[in-house]
């Protein structure tokens, strides 16, 4: 595991997936394409549609039969964050280093590519170029799967709370239903597709998702350290951000140096639930370790 | 086709719809729900479900076979009537004859209502009950479709020229570009849907996507009539709006009467493309009559 170069991977992955969403772009006549583009192309980490990769290559399948859906997530997920940043929400004016996409365009602008970008999502995991026939039953959960957690079960009803709990201090158990709900459900949804597409059977799907809810939660853990101790220039958004606000976070709830012990207890319940595999987990194993130890 | 009872026909489909509708947000117990549940129970027309349902009887299809497609339909017209009303966009406070979901809610919660009924209508695209095995390539047909029609080649892009005409007087090939996305497209859409669910065959489909685009285009010129000449109470929503904003419209282009003279000729042309059909398409010939009659 310790041979496994995991900064290779994620490049390459990350190239990879990038490619395919300038091709879904590569015709950017209209305002509204613009915008899209705009935020879609601002050089996120891509960690869901590489974790989708993963989760596919680790029960056998190949990054070709996955990577259309891993777009779809990162769109749904570039989508959640145009909303979350406009003016009647958390109103930040910088992400991934350049202006939000209200700021950019206009917040008409930004409402309409984040609905496109949700809306094209499942245009494109509805294209029949890329369902083999004989799989077509999988697209369809895939479909059901990625709407459910994007949904009023999942990450909206997490922003709601997120929403409805600032100014207040939230218990530990709600702080980690809201994450569960708010980043948790997409990055499960992520791993559960790959897996899915990469042919799994019904033992590997579930191991992959409790591997998934554990370093969903530890990414979270994670992000409110960073907001604490992260380096903005290097992140690329404002740090304090949620002190400002007076958001839950785990550091202000248990402390910076227990959430530190509570983030690794969850990747290493997220590695025991890989045990069941083999070296074809490493990229996950590794991206387990990378979800605490990055710097944005 | 005098003897058909179009009345009857409307009501019934409605309130089977809303059925529908209602059951699925029976649980509302979060104020996400609630929001969702505030705008889609609001007693909008249902045209578009109940074409949906009318196109799937045409091909010899049941209602019970597109209710659920009929349902997501309505919640993608009723999102993006939200966000079309927002401050953002349009600006309206009174919708369907109550108060617009960010002024009865708050802004966020009804641009996240929006959201989660956008992409609650994939849930239930996608959801396994509703979806014969034998059947499943339709369904995703349905859902490849439906996300078309509705996004950034379709609605969204009909709203972004909306918003971008605002006090330019379009020509007319532009403004029925513009209707055709904004508000045909998912009318189309609805027409489509019904007879792939309903079984209809390849002509079938094509004859009734005929049909659908010119009622689609009326439905709209008979909109905009309305905001001339409505009465504001029956609509639920404020007359002379369009004239306000200096929007285009047929009325401001061509003027009244030769307007009703064009919805007049698109629905003769709607019925022409009906003629292949026998008495099962007697709703859809009364529907195509009713949209330029109607009052609301």
């Amino acid at each position: 595991m310790n041979s496994f170069d995991l900064k290779s991977y994620l490049s390459s992955k990350r190239e990879q997936i990038n490619e395919e969403l300038g091709s879904i772009f590569a015709n950017d006549s209209s305002k509204i394409i613009r915008a899209m583009k705009y935020s879609v192309m601002a050089g996120g980490k891509r960690i869901r549609p590489i974790l989708c990769i993963a989760a596919a290559e680790t029960v056998g399948g190949k990054d070709q039969d996955v990577i259309k859906a891993g777009c779809a997530i990162e769109m749904i997920h570039t989508y959640s964050l145009i909303h979350d940043d406009l003016p009647a929400m958390d109103n930040d004016e910088i992400r991934r280093g350049q202006a939000t996409c209200h700021v950019a365009f206009d917040e008409a602008t930004a409402i309409l590519a984040g609905d496109a970008l949700l809306t094209l999502a499942f245009e494109i995991l509805s294209s029949l170029e890329c369902i083999k026939e004989n799989h077509v039953i999988d697209w369809m959960k895939v479909i059901h799967t990625i709407s459910t957690a994007a949904g009023y079960k999942g990450m909206i009803e997490g922003q709601m709370q997120d929403m409805a709990s600032e100014g207040d201090l939230l218990c530990l158990e709600d702080l980690e239903n809201m994450h569960a709900l708010k980043t948790g459900a997409l990055i499960e949804a992520s791993v559960t597709v790959g897996a899915i597409l990469g042919n799994g059977n019904i033992h590997q799907i579930q191991q992959l998702g409790t591997y998934a809810k554990y370093i969903g939660l530890a990414f979270q853990v994670a992000d409110d350290l960073l907001d604490v101790e992260g380096d903005p220039n290097v992140m690329g958004k404002n740090a304090g951000s949620d002190q400002a606000r007076s958001k839950s976070t785990y550091p202000a709830l248990i402390g910076i140096e227990q959430s530190k012990q509570f983030a690794k207890k969850l990747v290493n319940n997220a590695l025991k639930a890989l045990d069941y595999f083999d070296n074809k987990a490493h990229p996950l194993r590794a991206i387990a370790h990378y979800i605490v130890d990055r710097k944005k």
